[in-house]
């Protein structure tokens, strides 16, 4: 019998990549998303494709849109400095508006296309940015929304939203990631990493990724570029 | 006082130039937003343009997402043709997964950076083509996930999904746009327009368009081609 279909979302960073893993351990076939939406570290998307490609996934598509349009985050907007001081309270100007809705709004519809019933994301709502669309409410919101929106809902598919990292510590993840053989060397985090993936190494992403290799005892393989 | 900002969904047809009149009408300064999805009937964006200019709209974005790599639908693969014997029980090929998902995540994402609240869009559950994301509880699922989406709405703003068509018959949506000066002259409906606008006559959308006009009694002045 075939493998079932999985559409997983895959930014290219730390937590995805462990999330394509889980995927695949779990017996899903499984059709990695990544987005162009206008990100400064574009930088990812080569790290999408690596991840894709080293843990054997069937299909990687890259979707175009264009959020930088909309503008209102440092991580689209170039305007806006993306923070190095460490992390602090409230939503960082790293938000952007609305990216995991339309994210995961793109994973609904070729999942519809494919007949898959599950969508993976690395959502995580412990060693986060304090961004919105990361809390459990708002995933289950969007699977509610997601059951009453295609035409395979009405025919009876349920939709599941899977976030299998929604509790995890940053140093769970990458201890799952490591017994699950992920090489997360082909990974980048950075928000503002160079054109060859190279880390700034102060960026809140950078410094969540740093706090989980330290926090679990494990080298970090992350290629940091020399500071000014 | 300057009047609140309203996104409003602007495809280019009849449906959502009466929604883009009945927002301004309530007191909106509108924002209107179209999509290049990869559909067959470019010409909608064209008229999209002329409808946002001519009803005064303060900006008109069109956002280019390619939703047709995913194909599955008649609008978006060449290869489904698009039907043309007249409505029939059930969900049509005509049916793009997650289209309105997507652009209302895409609308989402705009009102918040442009601090707005309210967000239009010209779903109607009546006189329609059974789109399971036109009917009005999938539109409260969204707006339900929506409230949980965003850090606007954690800081507190109530996002509104308003559907002013949801409960009309194609003859009400004809005669309220009309009685606010809305020339459907320069709308496209057809999902195989020419590239300059002209109507098929024959396609769901035609058929239920050439409807509205008959059922009010008002003259329809939908250019159509030449048939075969």
């Amino acid at each position: 019998m075939s493998r079932p279909a999985a559409v997983v979302l895959l930014s290219g960073g730390l937590d995805s990549a462990t999330v394509l893993a889980i995927a695949a351990s779990r017996g899903f076939d499984t059709y990695c998303l990544s987005f162009d939406y206008g990100q400064r570290h574009k930088a990812e998307l080569a790290a999408a494709a690596r991840v894709a490609a080293a843990q054997g996934a069937s299909k990687h598509r890259i979707v175009h849109f264009d959020l930088a349009q909309f503008g209102g985050s440092a991580l689209t907007d170039s305007q806006i400095a993306v923070p190095v001081e460490g992390l602090q309270p409230g939503i960082p100007v790293t938000y952007v508006p609305a990216r995991n809705t339309v994210m995961l709004s793109l994973a609904l519809a070729w999942a519809e296309v494919l007949g898959s019933r599950d969508v993976f994301i690395g959502v995580n709502a412990l060693d986060y940015s304090g961004y919105p669309d990361c809390r459990p409410e708002y995933i289950a919101a969007f699977e509610a929304m997601a059951n009453l929106a295609t035409k395979a809902a009405v025919e009876g598919a349920r939709l599941l939203i899977h976030t299998p990292l929604i509790d995890a510590t940053k140093a769970d993840i990458v201890r799952m990631g490591l017994g699950l053989g992920v090489d997360y060397s082909l990974t980048v985090s950075c928000y503002q990493a160079d054109a060859e993936g190279q880390a700034c190494g102060v960026c809140d992403a950078c410094r969540l990724r740093r706090k989980g290799f330290a926090e679990a005892g494990l080298a970090d393989p992350t290629r940091y570029r020399a500071r000014d």
